[in-house]
């Protein structure tokens, strides 16, 4: 990673619109500008305050390309950390191009997916954490997938963590200390002491674990398969819920074969809806291979929404389907459908067959519904937002990559325990604690490896 | 149209990236943005001087949505010339909805299309031409169109037009001067000197109508119609030309029957290329109504590609088609396709018949190609380039609108200088004068009406 160079992308989406900003970061930075900008009132960007915005020209080789705002912010006071221009242009595509080639012309290099934020990272103006919280918060699209990102990115992982690491820390010492006068038996760390952060750390790390099942499903979208009969109306259903035509609706049984995704926000939590190929038994191919995707997307899923049609399908019928479909950490909605063309004589029969059943012990709600209803579908949303807590306050571990670092810590520090109840040496104790200090570390980036850092910042978008 | 309020919107491309900004203009900009922001040192935004930035918290509420930068410009020192604050906020789609919406809850109203422009030209930032400009310089995706843009930004057309107009002005002063004692018959304007102007506004009307075919040309793309008989070879070298698979390339005749258009730059000017239903006779009604689109498309088209297969097609019949493809400022090339399959002999042998035939006279040039040669494609691409000349240094006309009424203003002078000749009296020559001032003035904005600049603003993008 060279992180010596001046580094130049378009911070905005590209296309057209009023503006574009285009930002370079370096040591270079400044005097590149410099070469293509003429203020308008004949200020140098070198002789200006950091902070401070000047109105100039953008010229292009002896071209005026485009009337610019320059953005200033002098090393360390930026977000890299480095000295970073911005340029504010015109938001026409030919200008955003011709910009980014006369800044390459002068030596800044096109940067790689999130080098600026890598550079900030370096620069220490954030920690690793953080610096995913970044991506994060860009990507968010609902209430809750937001507030986890800015919780990191305002460090709280990193906080609770880091105070915990730092206390750990110092207990290493004393252990190491220990191994210099190992012939003398002495005791610098307090096991007892010791013995009480270690219930702490491990009581963390279980916490931030359990509640990476939340996390991971607010910041991707909780998963919703919608199953059901050939025709008992699951496309229907999904576009009312959805309130648009995005999902094929066709009265010939098995007209939809493809898994349509598509996501709705529900009391700030993102949902993806995953209508499935009908349930049956089939000799077409094609329509084979949806029945087992279903299976699939009903085996992914935190909700299943099971739809029924009472004209072609008996209660006993349902209640065989809903025990096939019975999964752990699962909620199962039975929705019987198409209640605008029942009698209530008929939905009086089937609630009762249904209750002798027992579908009830199976399912968490039953609902009768017409998808034309909007009242239904309204009713139907609020069933959805009764499960999740996320606005607790607490830090929400949403990153694999956190998981599987929390998780290797907690095996690591597990090792430290069982080493003072068994009352093993120093030695072996430091060993296990270095252990749980690397795997801490490498959360908030104090341990890193290139490749990790390759691997990160490749999922960030151009310009962060 | 109400600007005393002030206005919100996004200015930069709708969607996921590293930044996104949001744009302020009115009186309350300052106030509503300091509502919503807690500067990291403590700063107020009303105290901070303009040009400045500022990094902080945006707060919805009591709830952190995101750190920004915030920046700062004073009235009459901003894009509108009212209070700007613009906030650079990170780029999730969810941050920028919030910050609208925060801000709109604060009083801010959410920005019609090109309403801060309107309000620069209202509050005397720039005129009308150079609102104008601006919305084409966003538009703009060539080096051409881009140079046009920039010239009316930097009020090219405003400049040469202001200057005789003001010229003019003073004429019309001096003979309204004579109304006054009409009865004494004086003569207080010159009527030598005003002819010698009203040639030189001639001549310069004269010059910008000229110039619009060109400038026009380049705003909107050149249109290229690509002709030939079915299965000539037309789709895969529009495909060459692009450079891609756009159209559907099949052996089967009557394939194309929708047009396709594709734009490709080749030297700063953008080419609109027309891919064509084949010409052939047909019964089938839908390939008939693609014959009919291709006569449409080559009436509008500035170039014409006729490609030929000399397998399937005389020359005889070519020359028959070339005559019917005939028209006034049309520039007619002939591409004789799929040379490869072609012997020397047959080559040499259909040449000698297009030459007797004389078809060397109805086109510009004749190629022989080959669509897998990419030599053969490059040289194709210069003949594109032989004819405009847009870099001369001259303020091109592109714009619809300043067509019409630079029209009007020489039909208007006209008169005047017809007046002079006959000597008519100063009331009627005075009628005249006003009348290609007020057309003039239509250009620049000195003269406007609401629905005129409803109009122009309404195709601006919203945020500029």
């Amino acid at each position: 990673m060279n992180i010596n160079d001046t580094i130049v992308a378009l911070s905005t989406v590209p296309g057209a619109a009023a503006i574009a900003v285009v930002r370079l970061s370096g040591d270079d930075a400044v005097a590149i500008a410099e070469e293509c900008f003429r203020s308008r009132f004949g200020k140098k960007l070198t002789e200006q305050d950091t902070h401070n915005i000047l109105l100039g020209d953008f010229y292009q080789h002896d071209t005026l390309l485009d009337e610019v705002l320059i953005s200033l912010f002098k090393n360390p006071n930026s977000y890299t950390g480095e000295d970073v221009v911005e340029i504010s242009c015109h938001g026409s595509v030919y200008v955003q191009q011709q910009v980014l080639q006369s800044l390459q012309d002068l030596g800044a290099r096109l940067a790689e997916p999130g080098e600026f934020t890598l550079r900030a990272f370096l620069n220490k103006k954030m920690d690793l954490a953080q610096a995913e919280a970044v991506a994060d918060l860009i990507a968010s699209e609902s209430e809750a997938a937001h507030h986890i990102a800015v919780q990191h990115l305002r460090g709280g992982i990193s906080n609770s963590l880091g105070k915990l690491r730092e206390r750990l820390l110092s207990f290493a010492s004393l252990i190491e200390l220990e191994l210099d006068f190992s012939e003398e038996d002495v005791a610098f760390a307090d096991r007892k002491q010791l013995n009480e952060l270690v219930v702490d750390i491990r009581d963390t790390l279980k916490n931030l674990l359990d509640s990476f099942a939340t996390g991971n499903a607010i910041k991707n979208g909780i998963p919703v398969a919608l199953v059901g009969k050939p025709n008992a109306g699951k496309s229907s259903l999904l576009n009312a819920l959805l309130d648009e035509e995005k999902a094929l609706v066709s009265d010939i049984e098995g007209t939809t074969r493809d898994s349509i995704e598509d996501t709705l926000t529900i009391g700030g939590i993102q949902y993806r809806f995953i209508d499935t190929a009908g349930l049956r038994k089939t000799k077409d191919t094609v329509e084979a291979m949806g029945v087992k995707r279903t299976q699939e997307k009903m085996d992914a899923a935190s909700i299943i929404l099971y739809v029924v049609d009472p004209q072609t399908q008996t209660a006993t019928e349902t209640v065989d389907a809903l025990k096939s479909m019975h999964r752990e950490d699962t909620t199962l909605l039975l929705i019987i459908n198409k209640k605008d063309l029942l009698s209530k004589e008929v939905i009086k029969s089937y609630t009762k067959e249904l209750t002798d059943l027992e579908a009830e012990n199976l399912v968490f709600e039953t609902m009768y519904i017409s998808t034309k209803n909007t009242t239904d579908i309204e009713q139907l949303k609020t069933h959805f937002s009764w499960q999740l807590q996320w606005n607790t306050g607490n830090a929400l571990i949403s990153n694999q990559r956190h998981w599987a670092a929390l998780q290797a810590a907690l095996k690591s520090i597990n090792e430290v325990a069982k080493g003072i109840e068994e009352n093993r040496s120093s030695d072996l104790l430091a060993i296990d604690i270095r252990q749980t200090l690397y795997e801490l570390g490498t959360i908030t980036g104090e341990v890193t490896a290139d490749d990790i850092l390759g691997n990160i910042f490749a999922n960030f978008c151009i310009g962060k």
